[in-house]
């Protein structure tokens, strides 16, 4: 149960170092101090995913915004973009499905992934969605088979990325594959209407995706020369979330992406498929201290064991490439502590290379407060490892 | 769905390389050549578990078997383990509220992970749990003040592991330390009755049990030394599964570790934690085969795409840590392959750095068989990232 006199050492100044970026809206605040306490919880606030829609539309133009449903799967998150106008790209089936289940007409939702069982490329085309994205001629072949005259957009494997996070080659294809791949699809009478790419995970500069957009441009140049008439293009995601490095604001950032975009492809029609972007910042997870010790009394570093772990929603914390903020309540002085999970499991361990400041006066039972968990939380939760529950989600205004 | 046709040519002497030890059972042979196919499903074979249970039992002697629930938390297994006798070692009140629910009696479970909440202490006392383990002050004040006069165990960290995957300093805490836990359990009138340990995971040979055994002998004979009058030695887990690596017959495997326990500690009560030992073998995972791809036409490897991947159930290829075998179905000459799951996430490959060796002939829509995937699978499955359902499990004889 959540005790209110263990939350009143909460000080609006202690919670909130980053006050443009992380301050929990009212609606938050007031979940967090009124509601019981059953285990981590994710408190997502929609007015702070609208903000960042309207922000993120606003500096990227006329490009459509198709959300990657992945980043965060909730009806609840889906239903308030769609209100808002927003497009859809879907990784399987599953996913596109749950958006026609809310209402969302199939030319809204476009299947991204590359990856694709031949029965769910016949459902979804079936089920009125038109496009899709391919890097592997058996892929072409399949969409020819299972989904005659599609559209499809192939994918640029980006080979160098300054991204934080750089994808490897699982996704993707080179350039002298591309073209051979708008080739074949044109020949088994396919729409090739254009290129897409993804640049990297949070990419925190603008400038970072100049490489990508100088490749994609060298593959629709050769593409056109070899006669295809492209139209479309896709930039994918990689627009950041803020984790404690500074980014520039949503609107700016989209703006000088899509003036680099327009710079080198002029007036082509241009899809964007941010994910984390859009969703990261509007939620925070509510967890509680199980434990705080040391392994030795000489040992400098304490070792702190959340409730909340690698396998109930923290599993980017994996090789510590996210490091998400924490907010105790408490001020005064602080120390190294490495942070882990609550599982029997010795690879449930968060933050100990870099380990993390905590105060001193941190102990068990103490609330901490995870900020920008609204992006690959709820979903890569463990159905129930170590007879954990999956994390819950509220959805406040 | 299944096709039968597809499966013809999966002979028997071709999906079954290792006869003694990864053979599937007439059982899950029925199930996997009639039942549809509807994504990616462990095919688990009870009878498997039961022998293996007999022979570790066989093996271990008068060594009481706490089966690590963790490792597999299906009801069928533990109904099945919990009828021929087996205790169970539990991670946390989910894991606990389970056997209870399956009428298993308190006094048969263990309360075996050292972090643990304060509320779910005072819950399990009063569910009838005795047994709680502990490896840091807050931990033991915390029993005694939920669970008074409860037996604990205190957990001693291995610093030194020849396993395949050592442990890190997540659990358990230093000999000095243990020692002083034990006068404060005693101090605060808890029954301070012995020492656990883990090993490591996944000990391919008997002679890995050593450093562990002698470091636990140590703290035994000083804190007897110190007053203590110790009965219980908790050995934990450790015991290995086949991954592809010769390991000795299980039956013979624990004679020896139970010898190697004999040659320190004599006559005690001697307790062991067997999770992965006990039901890897017992189940094999169907899955299929989505795109085989090469980046370039000159690339040496292709890449193969599964319908299973890291975050449905096959986690444990993390690092490549665990490296499953797989059978095709196919003969004939095998190349290098990147292997990866169906998920758009850059980090859902399973395995790159090194390849695997499939056969030139393995297509889109072949099934596949991965080995030895009983353990930390099903529950270390998302709850649906990438829209993509949680791995099922079915039960054959």
């Amino acid at each position: 149960m959540l005790d209110a006199a263990a939350l009143a050492g909460v000080s609006p100044r202690a919670i909130d170092p980053h006050p443009l970026r992380s301050a929990a809206t009212p609606a938050q605040e007031t979940f967090i101090r009124t509601a019981a306490y059953d285990g981590p919880v994710m408190v997502f606030g929609l007015g702070l995913l609208r903000a960042k829609y309207r922000a993120l539309a606003a500096g990227l133009g006329d490009a459509a915004i198709h959300y990657a449903v992945k980043a965060n799967p909730a009806p609840e998150v889906i239903a308030a973009l769609a209100g808002m106008g927003c497009r859809f790209d879907a990784a399987s089936r599953g996913e596109i499905a749950l958006c026609l289940s809310l209402g969302i007409a199939p030319e809204r939702i476009a299947f991204g992934n590359t990856i694709k069982r031949a029965a769910d490329i016949a459902w979804a085309h079936r089920a009125g969605i038109r496009q899709f994205a391919v890097d592997a001629e058996e892929e072409v072949r399949k969409i020819a088979a299972h989904a005659p005259g599609a559209r499809v957009l192939v994918r640029l494997l980006i080979e160098e990325s300054e991204a934080d996070w750089p994808l490897c080659r699982k996704f993707g294809t080179t350039r002298r594959e591309a073209l051979r791949l708008m080739d074949l699809g044109r020949f088994l009478g396919l729409e090739v209407a254009g290129i897409s790419f993804h640049a990297g995970s949070q990419l925190r500069e603008p400038a970072m995706w100049r490489g990508a957009l100088d490749a994609a441009l060298a593959l629709w140049t050769e593409a056109e020369a070899a006669g295809h008439r492209l139209s479309l293009l896709n930039i994918g995601g990689g627009f950041p979330a803020f984790y404690g490095q500074e980014t520039p604001a949503t609107e700016d950032y989209a703006r000088t992406v899509i003036g680099m975009v327009r710079a080198r492809f002029g007036d082509v029609a241009v899809m964007a498929e941010p994910g984390r972007g859009l969703v990261a910042e509007a939620g925070l997870i509510l967890a509680e201290v199980l434990l705080v010790a040391r392994k030795d009394p000489a040992d400098l570093a304490r070792w702190v064991y959340l409730d909340i772990g690698k396998y109930s929603g923290l599993a980017e914390t994996t090789d510590e490439a996210i490091r998400y903020q924490l907010e105790t309540g408490h001020e005064g002085e602080t120390g190294p502590c490495i942070l882990a999970g609550p599982s029997c499991d010795s690879t449930d361990v968060l933050y100990e290379k870099r380990p993390v400041q905590l105060p001193l006066a941190l102990a068990e039972g103490d609330r901490v407060r995870i900020l920008a968990c609204g992006a690959y939380t709820s979903s890569y939760s463990s159905v129930g490892f170590n007879g954990f529950p999956p994390l819950r989600s509220v959805f406040v205004g």
